[in-house]
């Protein structure tokens, strides 16, 4: 068998006169002149090898019978082109490698797609033969850099007394588990394991056990109905720390996160990362996840329209409402239809109505003007920096919906203005999240995080007085209008527990019931411990620009949570089910 | 909050004089003179720390209040020890730390055992309060050690070009997949995942794909009936690579090794490690995982006591069967009593009895010796090359038993003769496994490893003739009698494989149905490939001198497959089961 010496894509004019041997894929082969020319891939790129029958006629005749995708090991003499036929868009354009010597080590069916960048065909044509489409130099750049990434991310670690530790896969479900897959156990019948949505517990654990600085790329699973941007298996980069302040862990984090920009896509990001409040996030950009690639800030201008003659104005402010606005800079020129669509765009995300002014000729127009006074209508410009040209929108709902419907337009506006950067990669920590939201269904407080979560010092006295006030050592770090990471400082001491647990109006019984051999750890001396994790495939996908989980992973899963490749989830023997002291009930024969 | 600038156990000499903030635990307190002297530990080490009333009295109030396990934070300043207070057991013994300032950071309930190492106690209660476990040293220095590894091992395949891939776990349940792990889909009722055994199949598909170097540290899962060295969830450093030979990749692979036990054990390895054929190995050894740390090989007498006045020989090697012994050099003065306990634990691995001859007083006596001719007696004599003092222990029956009964009576004489070092690392590589076996009850042969192991060239013609006889491109490595890593080259000619699968029994529809979309792949050109597994937990076991691989992993499952921390796995809400379509079919009451 011939072995490789050399890897295809990395011969250049330095190797000319050497004998070498490589192997790789016929990526195309073409006949010119009685003398055939194929290009050679291998995992490192492309090189012309060329058979002529001058130099031998046996292996011309045997790399004849050679089509798309045979494996092919040969070995040449690396020469150098003539100046006319030197490819300056390939590495290894200016030689070639002449063969005298040719094995064909595997033969291959024509594969139902070609093995090139940009193809566009069925992804689910792709993912059924995730093999070859693996095959695809860009798959290839992907996978290699998600490895690098990883490498990075360890490598960082461990310079920072990082300890990896592995958690288990197979552990207790959750007694909120509604997305817990379950694992039925054989040697305990009527019992069952759960896979870790995360490894929250254990990470609290391992500072409880003193570990001080953990981390593990680790495997988490959700069993959740699927957008198009999760995974039923994702990964993360769980972090958590002992003895460090919010402020510190932030610092190593962002140290961490500007390397890893660094090695993989050899960029500089400035530091220290703007800090955003969570109200600041939603009151200016409408997201707890705010692109901060470019402005057009939202503007409340609830206190103008109170008393305005916009009826729906006034009533929403009058029943606790928000009025708020975006200056769509420039935009005055859209058509009536434009605006439309804009308005069919707002209502996706609940607007009842999208109210719009436009700046033209010097003045204010639009449907509602006439319901402004003009003083009125100066305070609005004033507030919104309308300029000669703009286009003013309006929501008016309540503080959730006008968050949603601004937000996202302002997303829209953006990108139709071309106001983003698609090569920038802008971060943010959004901080201060509420640490209870109010559940007017269970009329009582819920943890928005985790019951875990630490209050901020300053906010503990809430607690008696209006919970809602609080808010929590939480943060998330955005990029781009993604989250990308997210974490909370932890409760270590016994009496903020039980405030907490008193917000959320658990008795100690309730408490024990939930959170038991937690609890009781957290009683033999806790250090002061917070963490982060960071959502790896995501982090990935936006580092290769790409738009979609499933081309950072090698083998995904469809948005139903199949598996095309290998046919997962599939039936089993009933014997099978038997040992596991489970049978199926079905309401009806299967959907699939 | 006093957040610590230094760890405990990095102060020396060199700090005099510098005032730091340390954050620890209470490992024990001493009052001497009403001065409080604590030892203040944390992952780092230990430290001594000083309240002296002279200095803060209100600083000695707050410590005096402190217990075992108590978390501190301490600002002080670093004093030279007096000479006759140097503790030289200790590396910060040189030095105290006269304390100025404490925070109790978190009180401690009294720990349920000594944190300390060598504690004797019941391991059910070491993992029940795992979290407190892991605050020992030892158990501190086993998972930075086995962070260490994951390191080592992922620098070296970095360094050589392999890339790291994640693949499934939640995958398809395999043909014979008895011990597969379950998981049923809650969009797909009536359907189950299954978790990975091993990533075999994915990693040859990525070796389809193009990937040529693969490597990932994987979770792996197997259902079984727990021995003690076993767990239902295990970690291996999967490996996988296109385009080499056995040679090149073993060759690699012991360069791994070599690095590791460099870096962890700071052990040099020579190389090459020796190679022998599992023939060899289970002739010299009796098993295909040599303890090679001493000799003590068995030989095989069947030849000279064929027509001897044993009966029992004579008729075993008339049989098929073996005569086969071991010398144990200098045991011929042990007692009967002695002997006859070897007796006893032979019987364990099925033998029948164990016949013995001592060389004592310049002759050859018991209980057997008079049913041999001289002769007989001097050509045994010569084969085992006894001597004056020596202890001969003859095993006859089949091959199997001979080998198992030979195989373990070799270690247990060699460990009590104190013929095997401990502080050594004995590697080998156990070559040319067979590619097949016959299985008597299913009348047709079975693959020793798996239907795509590659078969040694010069053996492929015995698929006509006689496919027992095919020895496989196989091989495990192996350390002091351990398995730590196993491989195969794999099948990738498709009239190999369908040789294999006619030896096999298979028809062409049932090779389909058990592996089909992975033939499909095989179809589309299929470079030589091969691979390795590490078991990585008992890399770290041996690596740390542990014998138990619960010593190794965080938060380990007992041998009834439990979590004594969370209690899993435990029962769920008849909701869950009622969304994933399945109920339970106990057949009697959990036996929990």
């Amino acid at each position: 068998m011939l072995l490789k010496t050399h890897h295809c894509g990395t011969l250049t004019k330095a190797n000319v006169g050497e004998t070498v041997i490589l192997n790789g894929w016929v990526q195309r082969r073409r006949d010119f002149g009685g003398i055939l020319f194929v290009d050679l891939r291998d995992r490192s790129g492309l090189v012309q090898i060329v058979f002529n029958p001058e130099v031998s006629s046996e292996a011309l005749e045997i790399a004849d019978r050679a089509r798309n995708e045979y494996v092919l090991a040969v070995r040449g003499k690396v020469i150098e082109r003539s100046e006319e036929t030197i490819n300056p868009n390939l590495p290894t354009g200016e030689i070639e490698v002449t063969i005298t010597e040719i094995e064909i080590m595997n033969a291959a069916k024509n594969p139902p797609f070609f093995i090139e960048d940009g193809i566009e065909i069925d992804e689910s044509l792709r993912l059924k033969y995730r093999y070859l489409d693996l095959r695809r130099p860009e798959m290839q750049r992907t996978l290699m850099l998600r490895s690098k990434a990883a490498k990075v991310f360890r490598d960082y670690l461990d310079d920072n007394g990082f300890i990896e530790v592995e958690t288990p896969i197979l552990t207790k479900s959750t007694p909120e588990g509604a997305r817990d897959y379950l694992v039925p156990s054989r040697v305990h019948p009527g019992e069952f394991f759960a896979l870790p949505q995360s490894p929250q517990i254990f990470k609290q654990l391992l500072m409880v056990g003193g570990m001080e600085r953990y981390y593990q790329i680790a495997r988490c699973f959700r069993d959740e109905d699927l957008r198009a941007d999760r995974q039923p298996e994702f990964t993360q980069v769980d972090i958590e720390t002992s003895f460090l302040s919010q402020d510190q862990l932030l610092d190593l984090m962002e140290k961490l996160v500007v390397r890893l920009f660094k090695e993989t896509a050899n960029t500089d990001i400035p530091t220290p990362f703007q800090r955003i409040s969570y109200a600041d996030a939603m009151g200016k950009y409408g997201s707890d996840k705010p692109d901060l690639r470019f402005g057009l800030e939202l503007k409340d201008v609830s206190d103008l329209v109170a008393n305005s003659g916009v009826q729906v104005f006034a009533n929403v402010v009058k029943n606790g409402g928000q009025v708020k606005a975006l200056n769509a800079k420039g935009c005055a020129a859209w058509s009536r239809k434009e605006i439309d669509d804009l308005g069919v765009f707002a209502a996706r995300y609940g607007a009842k109505g999208l109210a719009w002014i436009v700046y033209k000729d010097g003045e204010l127009k639009g449907p509602i003007v006439k319901f402004f006074s003009e003083q009125e209508l100066e305070a609005v410009k004033a507030r919104l920096e309308a300029e000669e040209g703009d286009l003013l929108l309006f929501s008016a709902d309540n503080k959730k919906v006008v968050a949603d419907v601004l937000g996202n337009l302002r997303l829209k506006v953006g990108r139709q203005l071309g106001l983003i950067d698609d090569s920038q990669f802008k971060f943010a920590w959004v901080v201060d999240f509420p640490l209870l939201s109010y559940d007017a269904e269970e009329k009582r407080y819920v943890a928005e995080h985790h019951p875990f979560t630490r209050p901020k010092e300053e906010d503990v006295h809430f607690f008696d007085t209006d919970p809602g006030q609080i808010r929590a050592q939480a943060y998330d770090l955005v990029l781009n209008g993604y989250e990308v990471g997210g974490g909370s400082m932890r409760i270590y001491q016994r009496d903020v527990q039980e405030k907490m647990f008193g917000a959320l109006g658990f008795s100690k019984e309730e408490a024990n019931e939930k959170f038991g051999f937690l609890l009781e750890a957290f009683e033999y001396g806790t250090p002061p411990h917070g963490g982060i994790a960071f959502g790896f495939d995501r982090l990935v996908m936006l580092i290769t620009g790409r738009t979609n989980l499933r081309e950072t992973i090698a083998f995904p899963k469809t948005a139903s949570a199949t598996d095309l490749l290998t046919d997962a989830p599939g039936a089993v023997d009933s014997k099978q089910l038997e040992q596991l002291s489970i049978r199926l009930a079905l309401k009806q024969p299967s959907s699939k």
